[in-house]
């Protein structure tokens, strides 16, 4: 049995930070990572000599409200540099048709205009209804909660057109159908990202800026510092605590930090078992359902039409899509397949996924498009420790049902990730702050309890004084 | 290392129906439970001295079109008797005005009768439309799938009194709110149970009936009959699989069945690991909240007022009311705490959730309620292997997204449950009828195997004799 202070599980963003909070206010702790890797959602994998030669196959963009993740990559040197935006972006509607565009949203008929721009505005008036620290709490919090987004958009949005871009746009945040969430949850997570357009947009929204290098170095850098503190292919499946201690795997300690999503966290064992309620909301928060493709190219052929490589395609399956040529790296466009288009391409073999995607490049930016140079995809559903991307969601009834108990510690277990964040939530910023609030929670109770002992302590002096 | 055939997860009416079943066609099978008991989600507790004198904590009832468990009750001897029912059904409206009735729906107000009928005929016209055996593949079904049954019930029912009515409907029937299920998971229920009323109703429907000595019976006999094939106390961790073998402790066998709810199903470590979308199914069926709380009395004083014990009671939080006396034991109310009061109260002590459900008999029954000579209750969502009752739900966009995965074996693995029941899905009988189509599934598999060892040795020899 060895000792420490903390036990943290996952060596993602959320897992590292908290470890590393706690470690610079003097506590033990050791952070167990299922993986032979450390970073979570967050993946890089080279494909050049240059060490910037990567491809990003987690998450990779940062916004400039996300302070967290700027500030850490700040902390490491890490530079950012914008998405490449120059040109224009390429939408292909229902019938095929492609048009250029600029901006976040192409320009449609007159009338679906309006009739996107309704929806966009009851949206948005929505969303500053919610509060993110306590969505469940709000005046029609169960009124909100108690409807799929699916149903919202058809009450609200009449055209086909309208419908679709909601329809794309909640693909691409949630890599969820809009069934699969309640109107209340997308309400959170933008309220949770200071509003619907930050989440959608790349200049000034969560698509502005990337990491040079690649995002999975934050974890790879706080891994280097935290050293052995980090043990990696170690996945833990049972937590026993008690009313003085935890013990996960050979390691006792004082208190655990769960730093993985709740889906995943309710399939370890804990003894005691969780109370119902802990447990049904790891029943109640399923993982997105994303496949990343990157096609890597000679050339940034596309830019030379006068494109930027995005493009919106409502047919399909790649309906987003973005040029990702690193500064000093290979060419490259990614392309995301999200929920239904997932599930459907996820139970094919990687060369059915090749040629989905590259006929969807073809029509988009032409024959070129068909020749990459190299193609890599990424289901993360089929991760044994992600089981899906981006996030966690709730669908109809979750947040009303069970979101109190989404940070709410069981005695010795505390709860972190990015799913247990209230701002940016589902995002690499979630995560890191999750992380931080993890270890705050962990040092108020230990303080607490040096100030129980204390006290107990001079309570017994007293005894012994007054006899 | 111990051979076998197949090996079983899980000893409730699934697993040992499906033990039974390859066991009679001569394979060796051995079933591994993780409680030191059998029958899952029902259970017996004694209460007295007679063998018969027990409370049900479980499943406990019988309908007349459910085949399966009757067929199995009279395998082995076990009758059956009818639900005590004669006298008057209390009704406790908003107000908390009590009204006595006949039948499952009390008489209302003209214009909410009207209201109500009109809901009530629509939906059944629904239910009409949706096979139980593919739900998802009906023409309608993403329409609708895309709607949680609260949306429905908004948009069909005008009256506050029928929309509540159809809310208690759903908490009685699946321990859910409305929110929590699609519109056609509500239709592919019904539709399974032959209709919506014989979900509803007692006489006729699937209340209508008690096994005499209590529904475990069934698995106690069961397991009896496979005698130390039935390893109790062996929770199931991990799964190995190859192409010629299953590996499940130290017991390695040709196939598994695992039948245990998908949400449990999903906390198993399988080797290699699932496919995604089997995985993610796993992440979006979860188990229904119902805490039930049996009363025992003296004598069944409330049958001296003309009351049968049945009660609906609106104000709740003990909505669901049922005399529960067997012919040869005590006295007995019992109620179910669903949905949002069951979440409510499994937070609290047995003592408030004792007084809370006295505090609802006294109101319907007087004053002699509030003196039980004993009181129990089981909250199931905190039972580590079971984590909810009824069943497994799905949510908006479950079914269309993920009923195809729901029974398709994944390789040597196969799926059995109540979930997995066309018939009777959620009900003792879908467990068995689930047991017996996974034992035929795993019988055709090892049959072709024996077919094509047979072609290859036959392939092999005619090798040798052309040669």
């Amino acid at each position: 049995m060895r000792d420490c202070d903390v036990v943290v599980v996952g060596a993602g963003l959320a897992g590292l930070t908290a470890a590393r909070e706690l470690t610079e206010a003097g506590l033990e702790v050791r952070v167990l990572e299922a993986r032979d890797r450390v970073g979570g959602r967050t993946l890089s994998q080279s494909v050049g000599e240059h060490p910037e030669d990567i491809v990003e196959l987690g998450g990779q963009w940062v916004g400039p409200t996300q302070h967290e993740v700027l500030g850490l990559a700040e902390d490491f040197g890490i530079p950012t540099y914008p998405t490449h935006a120059s040109g224009k972006n390429l939408f292909e509607d229902g019938r095929g048709q492609l048009k250029r565009f600029s901006g976040t949203i192409p320009m449609l008929q007159p009338h679906v205009m309006v009739d996107y721009g309704q929806a966009d505005l009851r949206l948005k008036r929505l969303i500053k209804t919610v509060d993110p620290e306590s969505p469940w709490a709000g005046e029609d919090a169960e009124r909100l909660d108690e409807q799929s987004f699916a149903s919202w958009i058809r009450r609200t949005a009449k055209t086909g057109t309208a419908r679709e871009a909601l329809t794309t746009a909640i693909r691409a945040v949630f890599s969820v159908e809009p069934a699969d969430v309640s109107l209340l949850h997308v309400l959170f997570y933008a309220a949770a990202a200071g509003g619907w357009d930050d989440l959608l947009d790349t200049e000034g929204g969560a698509q502005q800026d990337r990491l040079a290098g690649g995002t999975q170095q934050l974890s790879v850098r706080m891994a280097e510092e935290l050293g052995d503190r980090v043990e990696l292919s170690t996945p833990v499946r049972s937590i026993q605590t008690d009313g003085e201690s935890v013990l996960v795997g050979d390691l006792r300690a004082r208190r655990v930090i769960v730093a993985i999503p709740p889906a995943l966290a309710g399939r370890i064992e804990y003894d005691p078992p969780l109370p119902g309620m802990r447990d049904q909301l790891t029943q109640r928060m399923p993982m997105g359902t994303v496949i990343k493709c990157v096609a890597v190219y000679e050339e940034p052929f596309w830019r030379d039409d006068g494109l930027t490589g995005q493009a919106l395609s409502l047919p399909g399956p790649a309906q987003v899509v973005f040029d990702n040529t690193p500064p000093n790296g290979s060419a490259g466009l990614i392309a995301f397949l999200e929920g239904k288009d997932a599930r459907e391409l996820a139970s094919v073999g990687v060369r059915e996924r090749r040629e989905a995607v590259l006929r969807t490049f073809k029509r988009l930016f032409g024959e070129r498009a068909t020749h990459p140079v190299e193609y890599v995809d990424k289901d993360w559903s089929a991760e044994p420790y992600s089981r899906g991307c981006y996030a966690g969601v709730f669908g109809p009834g979750g947040w009303t049902g069970y979101g109190r108990w989404l940070r709410e510690p069981v005695g010795r277990v505390h709860w972190a990730g990015t799913e247990t964040a209230t701002r940016w939530m589902g995002y690499m910023d979630g995560a890191i702050q999750s992380g931080r609030r993890a270890a705050a929670e962990v040092q108020t109770a230990e303080g607490a309890a040096v100030v129980d002992a204390a006290g107990a302590q001079a309570a017994q002096a007293a005894r012994i004084i007054t006899g």
